[in-house]
């Protein structure tokens, strides 16, 4: 498959390189941004361009890894030919796309992505979907070279998967963040929290969550949430948070 | 060591067993509930006792695991002799042992325990804490025994500490579960957001908090957010969660 890249982000510096190691050839990397074409056209052994107009309009894929709000302004200025345009992003719906071209799906690997951090594919799950089965076919092909898990899964289901991923990534990361704070004001090395950060998530790979919660919150312990509210006092917003979250854990628990 | 174990829950059914693989001796094992006594105790091949004042007096290390609240209606029923008594709560401050006995401490193993998840301690994080020198140093050697990372500290670090892993894990666990009701309810494996889990955690292995954090909220994305948000219209609370953990990975992100 000869594929042109759109964009030269996080996801794409990841995903491209794997694609690649699977045989597919890139033809070229748009990015805005020279340094960040230039470096992952390097890798990919394919050309680097920053205008729009300047993407080929006879490749067979065109991966289009953009920001969410990078798409509107960029994508007219392409031309397509009878290349399949796909989008990665969870949120927009595949119909965005149909202004543009008439052969258009969604390949959405659910990771969190980062430039330098290696991901293994072969456990990222891959969310497709496409306006025509061929393509859609094409896509299975392609993801599955890559992972055991491919999921052909609406718009709106892919819509719910992002959201859900805010909630078990960022907002999980967030928390971490807090956590991290906590314990340094009292002069203690966060790689202290690491074994239990690691265990919260492993435990998950075989309880379910609503099994696995434990902590205060669950039996409504006065006594503690008092005590850590009060421990809470310098941060107002941590200690609405932890309110917040005690009450959820709660009431989940007695919904059980 | 000769230890008389006090409690049989999660922690006391983890923790019991690794000393008593190390050499250590358990005399008798304590809970209100027979059958959690008589369990632990077949394992560790001792005495179960469900009554207080049947615990001997002549151990040389007492751990008491039980829940935070049933300390002070337990441990007045108790006779130490001169034996070391041990607490392994977080939010207990050490003195609150000094009513009922001259030579006590906290032993304190950082970790989400349940009954029959097996932990490897040698990960674990102990924090120890102890009225007599002497008595910190038999802390500190019992815990080596079992753990590369032994720590003294305070009760206020302690304490600290314990809410920084409510934070890392028990509101964790809790937003897991709000990810699994979410893609649940579109009819999708919760399955599929584990490698993201897994690599949420793994990521701040290496990366800081903050620099792994990603997600709309770090740029305040409100095209995305407004999207989210609208989503949860049918779960008034968790929009509630979005927002405030929203508002701080943005401000936490203009503060770095």
């Amino acid at each position: 498959m000869q594929i042109c890249l759109i964009g030269a982000g996080n996801l794409a510096t990841q995903l491209a390189p794997a694609l690649a190691a699977k045989g597919h050839r890139f033809l070229q990397v748009y990015s805005r941004t020279e340094s960040s074409a230039a470096f992952l056209a390097e890798i990919l052994d394919c050309e680097a361009v920053t205008e729009p107009e300047l993407i080929r309009s006879d490749a067979d894929l065109y991966i289009c890894a953009l920001k969410d709000d990078a798409l509107p302004t960029v994508l007219p200025l392409l031309k397509f030919g009878k290349g399949l345009l796909v989008h990665t992003a969870g949120t927009i719906p595949m119909d965005f796309l149909s202004s543009f071209t008439l052969n258009y799906g969604v390949f959405y690997p659910l990771q969190s992505f980062s430039k330098l951090r290696r991901v293994d594919f072969s456990k990222v799950p891959f969310f497709i979907e496409a306006a025509q089965p061929e393509s859609l076919k094409l896509l299975r092909e392609l993801a599955s070279c890559l992972s055991e898990n491919v999921i052909p899964t609406n718009s709106d289901q892919r819509k719910q998967l992002h959201l859900a991923a805010v909630f078990a990534n960022n907002f999980v990361n967030y928390l971490y963040s807090i956590a991290e704070e906590l314990v340094q004001e009292k002069g203690i090395d966060f790689k202290y929290l690491l074994p239990l950060i690691e265990e919260t998530a492993n435990k998950i790979q075989t309880l379910n969550p609503v099994e696995a919660q434990t902590g205060p919150a669950v039996r409504f312990d006065h006594v503690v949430m008092d005590h850590q509210l009060e421990s809470l006092k310098n941060h107002p917003d941590w200690q609405h948070l932890y309110e917040s979250l005690s009450r959820g854990i709660h009431e989940r628990a007695i919904r059980q």
